[in-house]
C-alpha cells in the first residue's frame, strides 16, 4: 500500500520528510505524525508552534495539540498546556486512554510532568523579543493584537492503510490566558477515519470551529468526493455562509488526505503546505483561493524557500 | 412563530419551564437557554452541573459550558472553569467576542472574575460527602471511578425563529484535573443553525466527540430529515461503528430541535429529557433505545418524578 503525508505550512516540510521516511521503513502513520510534529515543535524559529512559539498576552507560552487514530477514532488532546517540550506526544499518549483523554490548563501540564514528558521552558529569547515588539506596536500603532495563528497539522497514511492526524500550536498571537482555538477540538481542527481519510485545519480557530470543517471534509470524502473536491465544497461555501450570517470570516486553510493517498487543500488566504508520498519526495507548494470556489496550487520556487529561511531568522529590532 | 425548547435529563425541567415562559413573553432563544441552564446550575441537588456538582479527583469542582447562537454561529465556551456561579453565562458572554471566545482552566476563571461574574465556591457539603463515599467505594469495592457524567444541554426556538443551544456540566465523576469532555466542543457536544435546527449531547464525552454527533444531527436535519430520524441515523450507526472500530462505546444521549419546533432524541441508555412548546407545557419524558436503530419514548409517571425528587435529596451515608 502506498504511503502519503500532508502538512500545513512551509514549516511542516522537514518533519514531513522524516515522517515519510519513517513510514517507508514500516513505521505506523501515528509514529509518522508524532515524528513530524515533534520536529516542528522542536525547531526554535517557527513562532507559532512549540519551542519558540509566541507567548500569550501575559507572556506565557500556552499550547494546544491533538492526535487522532483513524483506525479506532481514539482521540487525545491538550489545550492551554505549558512548559512541555512536545505537546503532541502528550496528546498521543492521552489517546490511549478511554477516560480523561482531553486535558486543559494546569491539569494538562501536571499530567505531562507526572507521566515523564520532558519539561521545558518554551519561551525563547527571540520569541520574547517578537512579543515585546508586537506589544509596543499594538500600543503605538493601534494594530490588532490577533494577527497570526499558524497551526501545524499533519495527516498520514501508512503501509498498512492506517491513517492518523495530529496538530500542534501555540495559538493565536497575543491571545488571552487560557484561550484555545480549533486545534484541540475533534471535528473542528482535525478528524480522521482510516476507511475514508483525514483532514486538519489552520487559521482563525474561533471561526473554523463554527463550521466543524474537518469532520465535514472527511464526511464529504466518504461520499466519494476527491480530497480536493471535498475541501473546496466544505470550505468555500462555509466561508460565504459565515460572512453572511456572522458578518465576517477569519482565515481558513484546510488540508486533506484520503486512504488512496490523494490529497487536497482549500484556503481563503495565501497558504503553503508540504506533501509527499512513496514516489514523490516531500515538497512545499502554495495554495490560493481560485475562482468559483476552487483552489489554485502551484510549486514553491527556491527563491521563495530562501527568502523564508532568511525571514524566520531575521534580527528583531 | 412557534416557540419550543428541549433539554437533557429530568434536571432540565424547571429551567426549561422558565425558558419557555421567557420566550412566550418575547425574550430571545439565547435568553431562554441562559435562564434555563442557570436554573439548573444554581440548584444544589443536581450533582453533575454547577453548584453541587461533584468535584474532580483532587476535590475541586471544575466545570465546562458552552453557548452557540444559531443565527450567527457565534460560539463561546469554557472548559475547566472553577469558582464561578454560572459557567453558561460566561460562555454566552464569550460568544460575543470574535477572538478569545473559548477559554480553559485558570484563564477562564480569571476572565470570569475580571468581567464581574459572581464568584462562588461550587462545592456543597453534600457533593463533598458523595465524593468521599465514592472514593471509599472505588478503593474498597474496585468500582470504576468514571461512572456518571450528566450534562445539561438545552436547545431553544424563539418567536423570531432564532435558535440557540447551551450546555453546562461538572463533567465525568472523579475526572482527572483538567479533564474536559464534549460539552464545550463545537459540533461534538452541541451545534445550532437557526435555518435548520440545533442539537446537544450528554454521556461519555470522550466517545461522543469521536463522532462529532451534534454537527452530524444538524447536518442531517438540513437534508430534510425530521429531528427524530436525524438523531436515530446519526447516533445508532455511530455507536455500532465505534464498537467495531474502538472495541466499545460509552453512553450517548442526544437531543435535537428543528426550526419548526419538532424534536427528536436518540440514546443507547435509559435517558430522561424535558420538552415543551407554545401549546404543550414543559414535561419530562423517557427515551430508551428501541429496535433496529430507533428510539422508544414514553411519558414519565408521577411516581417516577416523586422517586427522583426523593433520591436526589436522600441522605448520604
Amino acid at each position: 500500500m502506498a504511503i502519503a503525508m500532508i502538512g500545513t505550512w512551509r514549516m511542516a516540510y522537514e518533519g514531513l520528510e522524516k515522517g515519510l521516511e519513517a513510514m517507508k521503513k514500516g513505521q505506523s502513520s501515528g509514529d509518522a505524525v508524532e515524528t513530524a510534529i515533534t520536529t516542528v515543535e522542536d525547531y526554535p524559529y517557527f513562532k507559532s508552534v512549540g519551542y519558540g512559539g509566541l507567548p500569550n498576552a501575559n507572556g506565557l507560552v500556552e499550547m494546544d495539540a491533538a492526535f487522532m487514530d483513524g483506525d479506532t477514532f481514539a482521540v487525545g488532546a491538550v489545550a492551554g498546556i505549558s512548559d512541555v517540550k512536545n505537546p503532541v506526544s502528550v496528546a498521543r499518549k492521552l489517546s490511549h486512554d478511554h477516560f480523561n483523554s482531553f486535558l486543559v490548563g494546569t491539569g494538562a501540564s501536571e499530567y505531562a510532568a507526572l507521566n515523564g514528558f520532558e519539561r521545558k521552558s518554551m519561551l525563547t529569547e527571540r520569541a520574547q523579543k517578537i512579543w515585546a515588539k508586537r506589544k509596543r506596536e499594538i500600543e503605538t500603532k493601534g494594530l490588532s493584537p490577533y494577527d497570526g495563528h499558524d497551526t501545524v497539522g499533519m495527516v498520514s497514511l501508512d503501509q498498512q492503510g492506517s491513517m492518523s492526524v495530529g496538530t500542534s500550536t501555540s495559538g493565536l498571537f497575543m491571545k488571552k490566558p487560557g484561550r484555545t482555538g480549533d486545534s484541540a477540538l475533534v471535528g473542528d481542527g482535525y478528524y480522521c477515519d482510516s476507511e475514508i481519510g483525514g483532514a486538519a485545519a489552520t487559521g482563525l480557530g474561533e471561526d473554523i470551529m463554527k463550521g466543524c470543517l474537518c469532520y465535514e471534509i472527511v464526511r464529504l470524502m466518504g461520499t466519494g468526493l476527491s480530497p480536493q473536491a471535498a475541501c473546496d465544497q466544505a470550505v468555500y461555501p462555509f466561508v460565504e455562509k459565515l460572512k453572511k450570517r456572522y458578518g465576517k470570516a477569519g482565515e481558513f486553510s484546510l488540508i486533506a488526505l484520503n486512504k488512496a493517498g490523494e490529497w487536497g487543500v482549500a484556503t481563503n488566504v495565501e497558504f503553503t503546505f508540504a506533501v509527499g508520498d512513496e514516489t514523490h519526495p516531500a515538497k512545499v507548494m502554495m495554495a490560493n483561493p481560485g475562482e468559483n470556489g476552487t483552489t489554485t496550487i502551484e510549486p514553491i520556487t527556491q527563491a521563495w524557500m530562501d527568502a523564508y529561511a532568511k525571514r524566520i531568522k531575521a534580527p528583531i529590532d
